[in-house]
């Protein structure tokens, strides 16, 4: 069902990266559903989590952790989010953390916890404990397809990206995995997201690289709307690449590392919304012409989200007069109406607020068909802009999430 | 498919209102979807319409002509809604009233237009010129169910709602119709919402009136969060009951007007979630303990729109873990996860912010079976609450919008 989505790329080792998988029976029997990821001692790990105020409890205890110690293991399970868990599922996660610290032989806050699936219920960790020794045991450098497969939940494939660069005759990889494929809104993270690299970086300049490119990435991604109770978004630079330390957000390293970086996020954001629920459709929202990128963004992430403006997407059916409506009713101060102008798949839909002159319906119908729907609204206003891209709303949208727990 | 909607019920006339209904093949054949209502001189209206900027022409003429003038005839059509139309679609919203005027002898001015139906086509203002006479030559008193009827689109049944009431031996009636069931997420007024009384009444004092109680009953009914372009909502009082015109709000008569009056534009809000797209539930959402009513509206409107809460309920699962999740995205300042409690249908789901100890899965099968579903949610800070009304999210909802315009 996924939109365009490409094969599980091959991904090399990254030196100072180790990664185990196990199958704790969590949810369903014959999956995969524990991955551990070694790091090696000094590497840089940046993370960004869920805005939700009932985040969950895992995600409470990895920032935590983060702020007060150097993570060695990413510790993540999914079937069970261990989220609206209270003071059990904090102690729940602790206990998983302290399990595989005593495993490895180092401090229970060096481990960063991780959990996604069903809310509400408590964190079965005596499966989560049984299967730590296995997971432990299998460490090794070329899982990554394992580990993507590993933190799957509605997801019909893994998500993986890669990028290779040279610099001063040194090469330096970024690779990473992500997954979705409902709840999806995130605000300031993702679900779950992972990228290492071998570069050395210095932790602050890492996290505000991440923050950043999270923003151009992960942020601008929406399915239905729903943030998450345990979006969370990790990158490490394990600093195996053998450079200096890169402290200096300008210097030709941290350019090159950005740019590879940048395209990695994208990709596995871009990644979740071709693998949204029931999607048939990948939609970029192009919103140009803003006075201010908020205006632009409301913009964006209102049509994205209309779910007349989605269904209309599932049905191929040119029915603009719907964005319009959207565009109209989001609340951007001061809006000129008879300058808004609506470009679909490269068709000029809309021209000073109504149907452009030139329109036929069979361009509409051209316009809606391919599988990649590129929608560009100019407000006339500014010069600002801000793209979001998700997915149609289909049948089988309402089908996944409506027997998601049975 | 309407959950729970009464049939249309028995209006009487209205002293000073009169109904002419005729077919102007708008859209579809055989369907009276022109619909006429005559207003006595003198009769008192007042007009609550969409925020959306991209209102529609005959919206921007109904609030001209209200302004100006005292209003004779509400001119309705379906089958279009004369939105994203420009200049043009001014100019012939204005055509059809020039006709109408005409015909009956009065000021343009006098004659308010509505449209409903496609948007960003243009009014195919020939028929609809075609068929007014037909309509004026209809009129009469008792054609209640017909204009109900004649105002539909997606909807499967017409929306009608009468009390009546006695104040010093006099006798009043308050009726109305409405119509949805898409694009429903009114701002200050639904799609097209008309109430009629024989009392007496200074304008402004209805105005005043009609403006608190779509804030208690269409502007706070949601079924997709989309704002249309057309919303419009009526009152008018005829003053063909004989008092002595009410000016003030406290006095007894204006008090029980108010009482009637709300349960009539609460009674037809309400039909137009029963008769919701795809709705197999009928979903009050209640948010107590708040410390300001904006975020109790907040809160309820973000478990109203939530695609992943609306799946939930159309599969009868009671996946509570999803209402936490969104409460907790809402972005209510200061909010303490851990006094946040969840009642459905009465039985105790959530007490201090996780499952309640009580709680069974059988409970909330239970509880979530009905087709009346009542959300209790208590932020568990001040005492300040508030209400909202909306359905769950179907694969029918999907169907039906994916093929509007086929």
């Amino acid at each position: 069902m996924a939109v365009g989505l490409c094969d599980f790329p091959n991904i090399p080792e990254i030196k100072g990266v180790k990664i185990g998988v196990a199958e704790a029976g969590i949810k369903k029997p014959n999956k995969k559903d524990l991955v551990i990821f070694e790091l090696c001692e000094g590497a840089a790990v940046a993370g960004v989590f869920t805005q939700n105020a009932f985040c969950a409890a895992p995600v409470r205890l990895c920032q935590k952790h983060l702020a007060s110690s150097s993570p060695r293991y990413l510790l993540i399970n999914t079937g069970n989010a261990n989220a609206g868990t209270g003071k059990l599922g904090v102690e729940n996660a602790l206990l998983t953390c302290q399990v595989l610290a005593e495993q490895a032989g180092v401090d229970v806050d060096a481990i960063l916890p991780f959990s996604t699936g069903v809310i509400g219920e408590p964190l079965p960790t005596d499966k989560i404990v049984a299967a730590i020794p296995a997971a432990f045991l299998s460490l090794s450098g070329d899982s990554w397809r394992a580990a993507g497969t590993g933190i799957m939940t509605t997801d019909t494939l893994p998500k993986g990206s890669v990028r290779s660069f040279e610099y001063e005759g040194r090469a330096y990889t970024v690779a990473g995995i992500s997954k979705g494929a409902g709840m999806i809104r995130p605000n300031m993270a993702t679900m779950l997201g992972y990228v290492f690299s071998d570069i050395a970086m210095d932790t602050s300049l890492l996290q505000k690289m991440l923050k950043e490119v999270v923003g151009k990435s992960f942020n601008r991604i929406t399915i239905d709307g729903d943030t998450s109770t345990n979006d969370s978004c990790i990158a490490v630079a394990t600093g195996k690449a053998g450079n200096e330390v890169v402290t200096d957000v300008a210097s030709p390293l941290a350019q090159a590392f950005l740019t590879a970086f940048t395209e990695v996020m994208q990709e596995l954001a871009h990644a979740i919304v071709r693998d949204g629920e029931g999607a048939t459709k990948f939609v970029t929202v192009e919103v140009q012409g803003a006075n201010l990128v908020s205006d632009a963004t409301k913009v964006a992430f209102e049509v994205a989200h209309s779910p007349l403006v989605k269904t209309a997407l599932f049905a191929s059916d040119p029915n603009w007069g719907r964005i319009l409506a959207v565009v109209g009713r989001a609340g951007v101060e001061g809006l000129d109406v008879d300058k808004v102008q609506l470009h679909i798949n490269g068709f000029e839909i809309v021209r000073d607020g109504c149907r452009s002159p030139d329109y036929l319906e069979k361009h509409g119908q051209e316009a809606m068909a391919p599988e990649e729907i590129h929608i560009v609204i100019n407000l006339g206003a500014g010069d600002v802009s801000d793209t979001v891209w998700t997915t149609d709303l289909s049948r089988d949208y309402v089908t996944i999430n409506a027997d998601y727990r049975t």
